[in-house]
């Protein structure tokens, strides 16, 4: 393309909403312009890359029979009345009626859509396993759209789903999915980490799902991993074990301290000489069930956090939340000096795995500015129970003890489910068997953030200057600057241009009035893999043109002739 | 593909409401699924078709270097708002509300979101001509939805849009892509109409503005056409003249008769021994604008109609519709006997240009059961405007007299308008010009209804057996039939099947359990161009497969050796 008569323009300033450097870079290298709230225009050299993720998706998924259809954008309400989840997703998505006062709805997901199509065209388990997936527009209504296309609420998806008669073969499709967005992801040249993840509302515990994550310094999610890759996990699901940490084991009595004003952790353990994992967090919970409320103590070691995710699965929880302030007062709880021991009313009690239950600790007295040392949870609570509810992290051991993890931040691009029969069983569907008994099939569900994915990918990949895209999905591969004002350059600058589309490089050609200055910031900005520079002097004196690589910042010159070769030469190793 | 594991299934019922044959077809095929009034799913098939379609239109568009971006589905009203179009774009745009209470709408089309990413990215008069296209999904609310895609809700439309500071160079763009639509619906091996349209509200009277029409007999829309090719344009917008009709230019007196209970033309003729062309058919029409309403009579011979947008048009209205009866007797006009002598009120008189106005014609005496003879409008009517307001029709002749007109039918598939400066003035786009003037761009916007090819395509293209796809466009070009149950057959037919894979032949395999007259029944209902069989039979006995052309129903022998080569040397052929 000739930059002449494209609409591409770069911008200096960087709008105050931008705060990462993928909406940044977007926005100033004119990739994407917003619209609205959450709503952005995928300009020209933006919608190349996007096409060229859905293509490399696409090809992956075709090579394991995934059969790729479309289906609508706006769906009908009454699908997802018929699966119980109209009123379940609650307001991030879209809903309206049309003139005739029907409900329907800007797709968020498609579980309804597939399975409707399923039940009218396939009737035998001969014809399972089958995969179908579309590439569409999918809508969120966000409250606070942000992050650009981080956090966009129109985006573009690529969503398959799954069907078969057994868990085993659920089992092989779901690996051979796994298997394509490695090798999808592997071929748009990202780093990114399989992680186990939490299935949420998706499927049952038993359920595998995995997170496709980009690594990137930005990245919202936080993975542990070991470092020899046996192990990675969303830190929401992660579970590993602490390992070379004492506890004193031979407490003598409880015993009420004075800590006046020391209501937190850290100032408790200095002034009492202890490290903190030997002391008890008390957090009180409130555990959400439709209009039900209990509220429960938890304990967990001094310097560990809670991961709410885990609190809620274990308890079949709607929902988790702190209980606030207001109400612990109420119920005689004083925030600071909480402790299990001493308790005003009656409320279940739960340690996590990490507490040694014979060991002694300091903790809350259960009243402003007193604290026990030798509290042994074995000894002076009663009733509770124990699981796993603490926040893994750097420094801890995966489960079987032989490898320490570490934490790196992510950004899921994609995500795998085993939905089992969920679907079809609320939505009727039943395939007869081998034995002509109808069977609920099992479905799987896999999602790929298209729009995302570019996203994720600028995170990962760029510096000060701008942009650098990875080969495969670059939209274009060489950025040819002409730096020269005379016609007779310009025109054989134009011959170059033609040769290398003929040679089949994709080349951006910046034949825009502009002096070097301009044109090396946009190239560096847009972040093309190689930039090739035609100098009026130069080419003049020795004939000789400057190529660059964007990542490296190698420069070198080569003969005319030679052109074609070296840039394939290059971009072949890239 | 496998037919044994895809989701491809045909049906044999035809639901009551799929009246027409491309709606019929892509149901029993399997193409499509309704999902809900006016929305489909797209099957793989079909989305092959689609793709391909797609493709076709991309690759003439690159040529011309039109620029491919995506905007969004979603759109925020205030852009429609500031182009003061929200109002105007009436119930078939879908409107709603997100969460924070902010108007958006699905775009049913995008000037107002282009002219933005224009007037964002583009400064100088140098970047023009500029052309800038996004292939994505429409809707528009349909009260009533049918014929399949031909009338959906959800449909897939390419839509272009060019930028200009002169007319001179709009022309020339718009000349472009009307070429390159010519070559689009070539490629797709499609016979078209590009025919003179009305522009409606999208651009003024001067602008150009060109259908391309798909023919078939079941298109809503009716093309006139002369034999010579020079002319055609849709019936709304023809513009024609009669020829050889004889009139009575030495007609008397304006002289009452009887014509008890004869209220039609044609009655009110044959007892008074005239072609109907010598009567004047009156007729009442209201013109409205707003709250205001206007009661007008036209005059036209009594075997024309009349064309109401050509009505509409002339008087600059915003609708126009026939006075009810109710209101015909209140105001004092008999039915069946009006005429322009004796108006009972002060109304505008308006004749059509075909009526020769020194002539005498019969007419409505404006009372119950009377017509006149001998009514002359130059001498009978004081006061009247004559425009060309008769809809065109076969026999007609072109403006110049020297061809005669005929009539067919269409599916318009492609819209191409010149709008001018509409968008860029009420949404305030300027462009410097070389003077550095500021001047509003006019603009061209240009359609192409995706989904809807494909429907016209099998209008136009399909017998009692089923589809007949242009080779450009069918989801695979042979449907590879395996007739045989023995495991020996399945893996030579399955080697077969690799093979022309290999050769790049995009091919089907039925390879499902089943017999030869179901397999050709599907295969004769999807039709792909050509019909592949391996008989059991047949092969054994002499190494022979069987090709068939769907379209000719031509049937030949091959031996296996020799089936690539002959089924590239028709394909090639078609």
């Amino acid at each position: 393309m000739k930059l002449s008569k494209s609409v591409w323009q770069t911008y200096k300033e960087i709008p105050n909403e931008a705060e990462i450097p993928s909406h940044q870079l977007m926005l100033r290298a004119g990739l994407i312009h917003k619209l609205g709230s959450g709503l952005y225009t995928y300009m020209p050299l933006a919608y190349r890359t996007i096409r060229k993720i859905e293509q490399i998706v696409r090809e992956e998924l075709d090579k394991i029979e995934a059969q790729e259809l479309l289906m609508t954008v706006v769906t009908p309400g009454e699908l997802w009345q018929e699966s119980g989840r109209w009123e379940k997703m609650g307001s991030l998505m879209l809903k309206f009626q049309d003139k005739a006062d029907r409900d329907l709805c800007i797709s968020p997901t498609n579980e309804e859509a597939i399975t409707d199509v399923f039940r009218k065209s396939v009737k035998s388990y001969k014809q399972l396993p089958m995969t179908l997936y579309q590439i569409n527009t999918k809508f969120r209504d966000e409250i606070r759209p942000r992050f650009g296309l981080m956090r966009a609420r129109e985006f573009t998806m690529k969503d398959a789903y799954s069907f078969h008669m057994d868990k085993a073969c659920l089992d092989q499709v779901y690996d051979d999915i796994y298997q394509a967005y490695v090798n999808s992801f592997e071929r748009m040249g990202l780093k990114f980490s399989v992680v186990e993840a939490d299935a949420g509302d998706m499927g049952s515990k038993e359920s595998k799902t995995h997170e496709f994550q980009v690594t990137a310094e930005t990245g919202e999610d936080i993975i542990i991993f070991s470092e020899n890759g046996g192990y990675a996990a969303n830190v929401e699901k992660a579970e590993t074990i602490r390992k070379g940490i004492s506890f004193n084991k031979d407490g003598g009595e409880l015993k009420e301290v004075a800590t006046p004003h020391m209501a937190t952790i850290k100032d408790v353990c200095e002034y009492l000489k202890k490290d903190q994992h030997q002391s008890i967090k008390s957090l009180v919970y409130s555990i959400i069930n439709g209009e039900d409320e209990e509220v429960v103590l938890l304990q967990i070691l001094g310097d560990d956090e809670l991961n709410e995710l885990k609190l809620k699965n274990y308890l079949g929880a709607e929902e988790v939340a702190p209980t606030p302030e207001h109400k612990l007062a109420k119920m005689g709880l004083p925030k600071g000096f909480i402790g299990a021991v001493n308790l005003p009313l009656e409320m279940r009690v739960f340690f996590d795995k990490a507490v040694e239950l014979d060991a002694s600790y300091v903790t809350g007295a259960m009243k402003v500015d007193a604290h026990f040392e030798n509290f042994c949870p074995k000894r002076d609570v009663k009733e509770f129970d124990v699981f796993d509810m603490r926040l893994a992290k750097k420094g801890d051991y995966t489960l079987d003890g032989a490898h320490i993890v570490d934490e790196k931040k992510g950004i899921e691009v994609g995500h795998i489910f085993q939905l089992g029969d969920k679907y079809t069983k609320s939505m009727n569907v039943t395939i007869l068997d081998n034995n002509g008994k109808a069977q609920n099939p099992l479905m799987g569900c896999y999602g790929i953030g298209i729009t995302r994915v570019m996203a994720a990918a600028i995170e990962q990949n760029h510096d000060e200057s701008g942009i650098i895209w990875p080969k495969a999905i670059a939209p274009y591969h060489v950025y040819f600057a002409l730096i020269g004002k005379s016609e007779e350059i310009k025109e054989e600058a134009t011959k170059i241009y033609k040769s290398l589309q003929e040679a089949g490089i994709e080349v951006l050609f910046d034949d825009r009035k502009a002096g070097p200055g301009f044109k090396f910031k946009d190239s560096d900005l847009l972040g093309l893999p190689i930039r090739l520079v035609l100098g009026e002097r130069d080419f003049k004196e020795n004939g000789q043109l400057e190529i660059v690589t964007r990542k490296t910042n190698e420069k070198q010159f080569v003969d005319k002739s030679e052109v074609i070769s070296k840039l394939k030469e290059i971009l072949e190793k890239l």
